[in-house]
């Protein structure tokens, strides 16, 4: 069988996430149905991660087994023909059986996007976390910095989550401003669930001086109390996976 | 009465323009009929230019006179409680009589996005362009800089459409690239009608390599047929009014 790697662009906001429901399909789902539509397949499809309801993707790696012909080139235009318009297959290639779009992700880049002026904006609504208040971005990008290396991020995940272990590694982090969109980008080895949502939350908490300490001290205290609120889903994008 | 200038964000795409029509209320009617929910008022506003179905505003102006009390300050949220989610207020100034957000103007800058990839995104798909074909963006950078400076624009506007003259000067124009996108921003004292997207279109077939004059003596032949396509309607933002 070939074992075929998409990547894929998604708009969240009409989704329960990736992951199929009981009741609804998911993004997963969806794209399950249109490979059914152009192969005659039910085939499962699997992704890199799941993301949650509203998050996006700009470059999401799922990949399946088939027996379909079609060539790896013909199959973004052929799937696009099928899928909603809030679903895009960017990119398809044939890889090696033993190709795994969960296992054998080396890392994750993350974007974030804050909009943040008094006012609402209608064109961000969907795809942005809107800070009515004043920010000192300075501060922000200087903690930020101390979340790279690697360290327990125990006190950066989600309440009654459990894995393995809570070490990871943060390659890269960068906050970039133009005309009130806030952009956070973050490239790890790996994410706990949240992780990324409660970093920018911290940061934003600590950009409106509500948070005195330290990133290095609320990192030490492994405690999710320390850290700052989760940042709502829909200004998270799943930028690239790294393999 | 007081004199009100406001500062307005739209998502163009559910509207039929600013303009109202017969049977919709187009934005003005929209921003007009929330006006009257907190005055009391039927009051008519006036904007720096009308904008088209789909077009986008990130800093579209527009006045009225009145006799409410509200202060300046408290009518942005006043009246985005009242409007739907893709109209915002962003701003409230009271200024003097004679201000006329249309005939007070001395400039406006536009801005246009085109994505640029192989394949549609759902992400960008109501606030850009898909131009799917490679372009030259080398080119397109050159050549817009012969728009710079005081130039009979006829060949850039509708065919049909009147003014009394055609002489516009643009004072700057530029187009960067990011992960596909291209933005480009343009500052002008004035624009003809679709002058703005024309100019997008005849830079983007001069990208695909469909047009082979240069953008000089495309402005030199003030012949509609020599200029490229007039570019979509959705990947055009009115994003700032110079007064």
């Amino acid at each position: 069988m070939r074992n075929l790697k998409l990547t894929i662009q998604y708009d969240g906001s009409r989704y329960c996430g990736w992951q199929k429901q009981p009741d609804f399909s998911g993004i997963q789902g969806t794209i399950e149905y249109a490979i059914y539509e152009i192969t005659r397949e039910k085939i499962k499809i699997e992704a890199s991660g799941r993301t949650d309801a509203g998050v996006h993707a700009l470059g999401q790696v799922a990949n399946f087994k088939t027996n379909s012909t079609i060539p790896a080139s013909r199959i973004p235009d052929a799937l696009n023909a099928k899928l909603p318009k809030d679903i895009s297959i960017i990119d398809c290639q044939e890889v090696s059986e033993d190709f795994h779009s969960r296992y054998s992700a080396k890392g994750k880049v993350y974007r974030y996007l804050i909009y943040n002026r008094p006012y609402r904006s209608p064109l961000y609504k969907n795809i942005s976390y809107h800070v009515k208040y004043e920010l000192d971005l300075e501060r922000m990008k200087r903690e930020s910095k101390s979340l790279l290396g690697t360290h327990d991020f125990k006190g950066f995940r989600k309440d009654g989550s459990s894995v393995r272990g809570t070490m990871r590694t943060i390659h890269d982090i960068t906050i970039e401003e133009n005309d009130g969109l806030i952009v956070l980008e973050v490239y790890g080895n790996g994410f706990l669930y949240n992780m990324v949502r409660i970093i920018v939350g911290t940061l934003v908490d600590m950009g409106r001086g509500k948070i005195d300490k330290s990133m290095e001290e609320i990192i030490a205290s492994k405690d999710k109390y320390e850290a700052g609120h989760t940042a709502p889903a829909h200004g998270l994008f799943l930028k690239k996976v790294h393999y």
